[in-house]
């Protein structure tokens, strides 16, 4: 399936600010995707609550700095939905009609949910609506009949429990979902300052609203190849931490230069560092430009996710009543 | 807690026509209880979808006549609200929101989930929304703040799991739900025409709206005390199928009578049945009364339900209000 022309459903949980490995994972592929294709890109503050049901509250203030985030990195109200889950009320009752005809052994399967089950730790995410994440999620897919997903290789498992919900909902009801295909984004794989997962939990990341003074002390302490302790050892970029950000983030032809000055120990890690807070500091300046002016009046944010909303609401209501009288509850 | 001024919410799934063991079982009660508490009866059809879900377009037809059922029998609309579970959006929301914190192990435990996970025959019922289905039944309870639910034996886990849910809630996010009470309704035991369980499936049941000239051939073929052959032989009444029904339908001075006459093969099978088609012709008049003014209208029903449907909705509502508040996802 070609990457134009689809129809694209995508959401964010808002749990906390975006950092440079959300940007690079997800949303540089949205930002690229909205250009020539139908997207709705939603706040998925319903999924939030999954983690966080013992104190919900907290997913408030997060919705709209998700929204900030989005825009500020180059997403466009004027050519893609960005809408708020919760609501759209209609997902609330799709994921009810859905859940009927789901067998409970699909999500059992489910590795996900395996794997967290396993897992378990501070957390009690055995809940009944955890288990049912990816019928909520088809939920979300399915209600704008949605041609492609974009989705990292860990969240397959989900995609195909949509396909297989959409086909038993069009083989009990009649013709109605599409199958929705995945559009595979490639992993960024970029790690954290201190070389672990970037995580919002370990607080090792780059935020995308960070300014240049906060953003600078934090490269210059990265974690660099740590067999190299004096700028006469020779390097290896290869297990370095920090050039995996240079290869997004500076130029083929510099990059090529670091390897190979890095390797023959005539560039050292300082200069390294500052050459790559110097065009991080580039690449978030456009962000922060966009984010100053969104600033000026934090009502254009809400105005945005009202209009966007209103939009994806209009479209769902539209499909609800086909699928109310596809399963016969069109009263 | 006594059973007057209470808030009390019950509904009935539109699977099928309602018999007599659906109103000595449940609608006796509810007619009871519209005198001097504030009720909420509603058609769950969402429920129905649990069990429907391969050909939910069946359940559609029942909609109406549930609620004729329920009017010939004795609600009345002036007295209590008679509302459309799936035309109240809101409970589809709740019950996502309660689906977040409700443990999945709570649901595996309830004994009815287990029993029918084991029984499963024809339908393969393990879905999704048959392991939640209490979820949502503590939806449909919690939404008006019920205190009190009227519930057979059988479902008192259900109306546990209410509860527990109710608990967890307010724990979470502060008091709101009232814990409902169990108003445990005596088990009728009213068995079919030909001694088996009464079941839709069997079609072993009298109907509600049946005419006389229906009804009066299936009482004359009910089978009774199998042991009496001849009316020489004498009966007992204890384990004859006809007697319960004259317990209901029949005087106590009367019942004495025919049980003496039964005992000593003064009184035969075929008196006895003649007398209860006769009493249950006198029983089931009123309801036909009423059910024959319904249907010079058919817009009567709607319009009841549309009614009691606002109003349940406007409750809903403000009730989902404040809930939504508690949780923080009030935008
Ligand atoms: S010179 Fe650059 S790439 Fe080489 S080890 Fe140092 S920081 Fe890493
Ligand atoms: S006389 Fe009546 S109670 Fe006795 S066995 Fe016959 S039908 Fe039953």
């Amino acid at each position: 399936m070609s990457n134009t022309n689809n129809r694209i459903v995508s959401g964010m949980r808002p749990t906390g600010r975006l950092h440079l490995g959300h940007y690079f994972g997800v949303l540089v592929n949205w930002i690229k995707i909205q250009e020539d294709n139908e997207c709705f890109f939603f706040v998925a503050d319903w999924h939030a609550m999954t983690s966080e049901y013992s104190d919900p509250r907290r997913i408030k203030g997060f919705v709209p700095d998700l929204v900030k985030d989005w825009i500020a990195a180059g997403l466009d109200p004027e050519k893609c939905t960005i809408f708020h889950q919760s609501q759209v009320k209609e997902h609330a009752e799709l994921h009810l009609i859905l859940s009927m005809l789901t067998p409970v052994g699909w999500l059992e399967r489910n590795p996900t949910y395996k794997e967290m089950r396993q897992a378990l730790t501070q957390k009690d995410l055995a809940t009944y609506g955890f288990l049912g994440y990816p019928v909520l999620m088809a939920a979300d897919i399915l209600m704008y009949k949605s041609t492609l997903v974009p989705v990292g290789q860990d969240q397959l498992p989900h995609l195909e429990l949509a396909r297989e919900i959409a086909r038993r909902f069009n083989y009990l009801n009649g013709e109605f979902f599409p199958e929705p295909e995945a559009m595979l984004t490639a992993d960024a794989k970029l790690p954290g300052l201190d070389g672990r997962k970037m995580s919002k939990s370990y607080n090792n990341g780059i935020f995308l609203g960070e300014s240049a003074d906060e953003m600078r002390p934090k490269v210059m302490t990265m974690l660099t190849d740590s067999n190299r302790l004096r700028k006469a050892d020779p390097g290896d970029p290869e297990i370095c931490n920090l050039y995996p950000y240079h290869k997004l983030l500076t130029g083929a032809d510099k990059c090529a230069e670091i390897e190979a000055g890095c390797r023959d120990a005539s560039w050292g890690c300082v200069d390294c560092k500052k050459l790559l807070a110097d065009n991080m500091a580039k690449f978030l300046e456009p962000m922060h430009e966009r984010r100053a002016k969104l600033d000026e009046n934090p009502d254009i944010v809400w105005q945005i996710l009202a209009e966007g909303t209103a939009k994806a609401r209009a479209r769902a209501q539209e499909n609800m009543e086909i699928i109310r009288e596809k399963v016969g509850f069109n009263f």
